[in-house]
């Protein structure tokens, strides 16, 4: 099996390493944008050759998009022009919708299964490329009627191999659950970031003392724009509505430190800890 | 050396096993309002035993309050009353100038050091308590001049035995420091686990997609109210002025989606990037 990544970065690079290394490919291809990331590529062996866009969609059996999802619009429907009947594309993004329309009239369509495996880290580049991120995480297959059944069952293959579970969710639904369950989460680091940098500027001494729970929910604030600025702009109505509700609740333990109402401040705080239900460690 | 931990939690519990294994104390008693705790911490050889509040005072060399920060403003004075000249007695709560004040007067004020090691997770009882918790982070000492110098050479040697970095600040900044670097982040992250979890009633497949990111920005809504409401009870004005910010901060977010002004949204998240400089890994 040959698999070409387009797009070398955190994700595309550690799905490299993966399927190389648990022998699901015997051949990974690299193409990318970026000259800088293909010699990092080479030089980390995320991939064993470099291509350009055309060569490297011969060359596959699957092809897997990898790129923020802006530059996904723009090349999926070029990789689907020379999509040949055996050959398999799928994309890795955090929106499905904005892209599924793209290519949905395309003849080409079912050779295209839309994906998005649930894992990533604060970090970005082939550098931040890591085995085992994937590991028994969760891969959405979105809308998987509208695509081939062949190109399905490769793709349930590949992810199956690593190994990741798998659901299925139509479009509209897995861009409503990524806002709730990926995209706010980043938002909420990008603010909570802001808010303390911005006190660090009277207070330089502020950052000794921050420990692991400042750690854990301001990490995310680390992550790229180039890939989130394109995710909320498609996300734009669905990440609105979860950040209003975000506010919203932070606007009650608002007022309700105002109003010195400890009470239900409890009681809250008490239903808060139903995450304990879903969060596993 | 003896050591009397009163209130043996995930803290109390913790410094027991970290300063019994590393030498500093030879015997460690334990002192908790909860026969189940003493018994579960007994169990657990946290302690090497238990007794009441007057024994457990009389026979130690240094006294540690660990309890919730509302029953500290109850105890400290009395155990205060009872403290011998070469006996000190420190805190570890996460506020301080209300128990401070509260002790400003006490004839014994100077065996005091108010103290607050910068560490914890999101579980709490002696259940949750663990050896390297406090491992190579930062303790502060608070107003320190108001302690006795021995007093003040007693904790500082404890802490260092661990070993913890040792920084001194003024009451005041000590508890806006901890509204920015951890109080913030516990009230943000109960009010994205409330978010998440209205939504769930409608959209119970939502946690299955649950990945790295969402775990760590909400991890920290899986903590104590029992602990955090004193905490936001007695530093409500600086918590206050924090979340202002950080709703503020999530408001501009807000108003860049409404207006679709990507360009300012990519220069917030770059500036939100700045936390690198911050935060080590």
């Amino acid at each position: 099996m040959t698999i070409t990544i387009i797009g070398i970065g955190l994700i595309g690079g550690s799905l490299a390493i993966t399927l190389k290394e648990n022998g699901f490919a015997q051949r990974i291809i690299g193409v990318d944008a970026s000259q800088d990331n293909l010699d990092k590529a080479v030089r980390r062996r995320l991939i064993d050759e470099e291509m350009g866009l055309e060569e490297g969609i011969a060359e596959a059996d699957i092809i897997v998009l990898a790129t923020p999802v802006d530059v996904m619009v723009q090349l999926l429907p070029r990789v689907l022009d020379r999509a040949g009947p055996h050959q398999a594309v799928i994309d890795v993004g955090s929106t499905k919708e904005r892209l599924l329309k793209e290519v949905k009239e395309h003849p080409n369509r079912g050779r295209y299964v839309a994906t998005h495996p649930m894992a990533g880290t604060e970090h970005s580049g082939p550098e931040a490329a890591i085995p085992n991120l994937f590991d028994h995480k969760c891969t959405v297959l979105v809308d998987p009627e509208d695509s081939d059944p062949d190109a399905v069952e490769m793709a349930g293959r590949l992810y199956r191999s690593i190994p990741m579970r798998i659901v299925e969710l139509d479009s509209q639904s897995h861009d409503v659950h990524s806002a709730y369950v990926s995209h706010i989460s980043h938002i909420s680091s990008f603010a909570l970031a802001l808010t303390v940098l911005a006190k660090e500027k009277d207070e330089s001494r502020i950052f000794e003392l921050a420990s692991g729970g400042f750690d854990s929910t301001v990490r995310l604030a680390k992550s790229s724009p180039d890939m989130w600025v394109p995710i909320f702009r498609q996300n734009r109505d669905n990440v609105l509505d979860v950040l209003d509700e975000h506010i919203n609740q932070l606007a009650r333990f608002r007022s309700l430190l105002i109003k010195n109402d400890f009470e239900t401040f409890y009681r809250l705080i008490q239903d808060a800890n139903q995450i304990r239900r879903i969060l596993k460690k």
